[in-house]
């Protein structure tokens, strides 16, 4: 029987502005994974860090944003190639800075969240983005 | 305006036997919250400690026991004085050992997940269990 694969943590940023629309990000055509399709700014927890610090440096480096975090946005699960991902979603308020993307996307977008249904989001983040706004209905 | 404190991580296992019940412990009438209601295993995740390397332990330490983690159960979030806690749940397998609890609890059961909705359960596992029971469905 081959070894199970490990499990790691990866940090998603569901950052609401005044009006309450979602900062997404749209993924690399180079990406390995989810090439071209919308996402949450965030990445992986690396060893021995916190994972709101790791969650704060992610948003910096793909937004250019220090935002604050202020609660759970939702929880999903994705098997890689060689890690099992647990991927833990908080929600943020932007503070300051205006969204600068790094380049690992292509653009970014505010988007309300009554139109996120339509958008091409990757799998893990459609699940965490409608869970989020039906559980707020 | 009060600084907003500081969020943690928690992690807990959804310990299951091979005829899917569930490894609950009542907390002790001594405990700081929840004292005498049923629990999962887990805890904190120590400062710099992976959190599935801090739940096996957890798990050492609560139950005796030697496990496998195997998938993500759910979420939940709770607010304690000093602190705001994300609480991540994962499924596991019980694979060695007998079952020999802590000071921290005064007994264990194996509990059928159609049971679990009768029982005094702690705010947070209750959302959890529930949610994945109801999730299986």
């Amino acid at each position: 029987m081959p070894k199970a694969k490990p499990f790691g943590l990866s940090v998603k940023a569901l950052i609401l502005d005044g009006a309450g629309r979602v900062l997404l990000l749209k993924r690399s055509r180079e990406s390995h994974f989810y090439c071209g399709q919308w996402d949450l700014p965030g990445g992986k927890v690396d060893k021995g860090e916190d994972f709101a610090t790791a969650l704060l440096r992610e948003i910096r480096e793909e937004t250019g944003l220090r935002a604050k975090l202020t609660g759970l946005a939702g929880v999903a699960y994705d098997k890689l190639p060689k890690v099992r991902v647990i991927i833990l979603a908080m929600t943020a308020q932007r503070s300051v800075g205006r969204v600068r993307i790094s380049d690992e996307h292509e653009e970014f977008a505010w988007v309300p969240q009554k139109d996120l249904p339509r958008w091409d989001l990757s799998p893990q983040v459609k699940y965490i983005l409608l869970g989020f706004v039906r559980k707020k209905k």
